[in-house]
């Protein structure tokens, strides 16, 4: 008989609390003005963990305010999203860097979002890199390091939020910072655990009900299914939701839903058991 | 026989330290590249505090670095020099924000440095806001105590500097913050003790033998001349030397030099006895 | 018995075709990405022509060639939307820049927009500016004649878009360039004909069928009715329908309806017999 | 017998003008300020053409101005200078976009550049592109063309300057613009005829009298010698002047002398028989 088309990155060892935890967390401030925040509001009533835009890819310093300030009044953890210094592409152009450039542009945005959370009164609790950021850290560890040096020198207690089985968290680990294991309900997968490329067919899952399904079975069974129809078995600790997405509210409340129902809670990062 | 022209904007009260101590800071990380780093390089030599750009009228993270890391090397104390956010305009152009707009701008930047001056090694240990800001919050007690908020909500420690007898000392003051009064002396006064505006007759002092006997007056008899002749009582922390001025290196040469003549000792702003 | 509280900005002579023809135009291109197009694809089947956000406080090089792109391929006219260097503040703060600074700033964003329109296969044909500097030049003739000099170096056959009755439209006679004199069916007005602070009650209109009958009101009679109920008499060329409000397209079709109802035609810029 | 160590990369043909004329290029409008300008100026007495930073690595409408209105009353012709948006880097870190991107990030500062140059009361003759985007076009034939897009978009008669020997040249060629080929007395080459990288040992000349005799080889003879001695034939229209070098000033003047002194003539493009 042939063995299950199914992949193991890292070592799975029982964790009992697998199925009753999760953290729940979207990219936000990403949007101009009113409008650009409307979404944003919506979606700060589903998710546990915010990811602010720092202004190098989106956001201005009012935009991270006003976020900031709506995630602390509804109990949502705030964290810095930062990003390469491109507005024009979005942040999603890949970038060549030194790492010593890497480490200072993201250690800027995360001081600027402490500081101005701190207006909102409101500590800074994760950092997630954002689009060509995260997709070249989680492939590339001198990329992955930069960022987390840049963490460690900030503020060691801040949580390290990369892609699950990725360099990231081999980075962080070796850091000794802690790590999120992030995975992506509405983002199709390549076997090997890298995310598709936003090009690719099946790369964007925009069904509610299809987005929900994945969500649970990443935050119970700590399975990921690839494009090519492989499970990939990886740890997770937080699943994430695009904030710029058309239906981004739909797939929350989907995500939200399907968790209840198979009695996942969704949980402040700072409540996951993270690895460290 | 007429009194003298001299105008006191604070009340003077003895002060033995006066002729002993005093700051003396440069705004750095305005230029590009090597070359712009060569004159930042030799003041650090003569100063001892640095007000560093954050990257919203010059700079960018990785001058930002390199100029605190520098400043560390030699014992020099770092500071924000946050500015409105107008790099065309080198931050010299007046912008009309709302309160909260100054407040979360001025954040941003202080936090910005921060994390980059964490990377390098060393603390912040003031606020100086420049150009159009500046003035506006010189004149401005709106401006002025949008600033002092701002770096308030970031770490109530950090030192706001300010232009002396202005409308910064007394926002610092009610905010309960350590006030740096600063005095120019490579710049013309008013008779109000407000700055010549850079385009009037005699707002630049370019000569370094002016600008170091100006200094000396300042240092010792707490006194600026004004354009018009006028005495202007003052206190004063900390003397200013442009950065972006041709003649920056030979004038901070100069200053020191007459300084020391004058038995005054230049020293960190944590040094100085600051009205709070 | 009272005079009818009406106000005549402008020597009204009796103009037979105002009943029949006027000008619809919007600003688009300043949303971010796929979602931030799909409103201006929308507004685009409803407008004659379009003012596009040149990456001053909104917009960049790839957005302001798609809004061209699918302007040029619906027939509607393309223009040139600059604005003050501000993407934080969206160009909605005013600066104070001197009129060379802004002549050179116009000139620098009408020259981008002609080039991207090139790639795009349409040419621009007018150049309406945004936010606080049209603010600003409605109501200073150095504002309002530093743009009409920009737009008379680059090309003097473009159009000149401005509130009607304000300096724009004479600083465009003065310089010899075609003006287009615009009115906002979705703003409110003060009793001198100039628009009411974004932050005033009654600032924003909202509501479709009260848009489309001031729209009406405006394109029909040249009248515009102020907050206080005065009725401005004024003429009109092209109706502006902001592409950022919540309701746009709802607004675009309502006037379009009630246009066409009183039959008026909605025409190019070029077709409109434009003061000089 | 050994061969001598030479590398023909174009076909050689007789070049009765090549001893005779040659043109001579600075990039400028990189500066900030008065400071930044005083170079420019300098610059501007020794070469025919100026190749003027557009605001996207370096420089802001106002520099573009002052230095293309100084260029103009020193008869030296005015080229836009565009790179990718990278204030950070100085345009000088490798980014990855779609062709279409570049199209139109290069036509929108070419654009930009010709308004701002009408101003200044001179046209635009050329384009140049700058840092990782030049290099990426001298060895990528799709970023080349990309770019040579832009130019016959834009304006047809703008000369394309590139790397001689490169896909710059070769993609003028095929787009029927005309080249010219650029050669760099200040920059050491590798034995293919691509530039050093800056970090790399003999990455830059420094000397003025080598940087003349350089000069002087690749003007009247064709010739550049590699970093490992190979001489490499190559026409050569323009010879560049690194405006941001610390001794730029020295250098040109030795070029120009040494030139002078060979009997070649320092002319504009216009007046060399480019290829088409």
């Amino acid at each position: 008989v042939d063995a299950p088309a199914e992949l193991t990155i890292e070592t799975w060892s029982e964790r009992p609390d697998m199925a009753r935890t999760i953290n729940l967390n979207a990219d936000l401030g990403e949007g101009i003005g009113d409008e650009g925040f409307v979404r944003d509001a919506a979606l700060l009533s589903h998710v546990a963990s915010a990811s602010i835009a720092c202004g190098f890819h989106a956001g201005d310093p009012a935009m991270m305010r006003r976020v900031a300030a709506a995630a602390a009044g509804r109990g949502v953890g705030v964290g810095a999203h930062p990003s390469y210094a491109d507005k024009d592409g979005f942040g999603r152009r890949e970038m060549t860097l030194a790492a010593a450039e890497i480490e200072t542009a993201v250690a800027y945005q995360i001081g600027a979002m402490q500081a101005v959370a701190a207006l909102a009164g409101t500590p800074v609790t994760h950092v997630k890199p954002h689009g060509a950021l995260y997709n070249q850290a989680a492939r590339d560890p001198v990329v992955a390091l930069a960022i987390g040096r840049a963490i460690r020198a900030v503020d060691p207690a801040l949580v390290y939020v990369g892609l699950a089985g990725s360099e990231m968290v081999r980075a962080a680990e070796q850091l000794g910072l802690a790590a999120a294991r992030e995975a992506f309900p509405d983002r199709g997968y390549a076997a090997d655990g890298s995310l598709l490329p936003r090009t690719a067919a099946g790369a964007v899952v925009s069904e509610p009900a299809d987005a929900a399904r994945r969500a649970c079975r990443m935050a119970c069974d700590g399975e990921i299914v690839a494009q090519s129809g492989t499970a990939i078995r990886l740890r997770v600790d937080t699943l994430c939701i695009h904030g710029d997405a058309p239906h981004a509210v739909a797939i929350a409340r989907a995500i939200r839903e399907a968790l209840a129902s198979a009695g996942v809670a969704v949980v402040p990062l700072t409540a996951m058991r993270l690895a460290r």
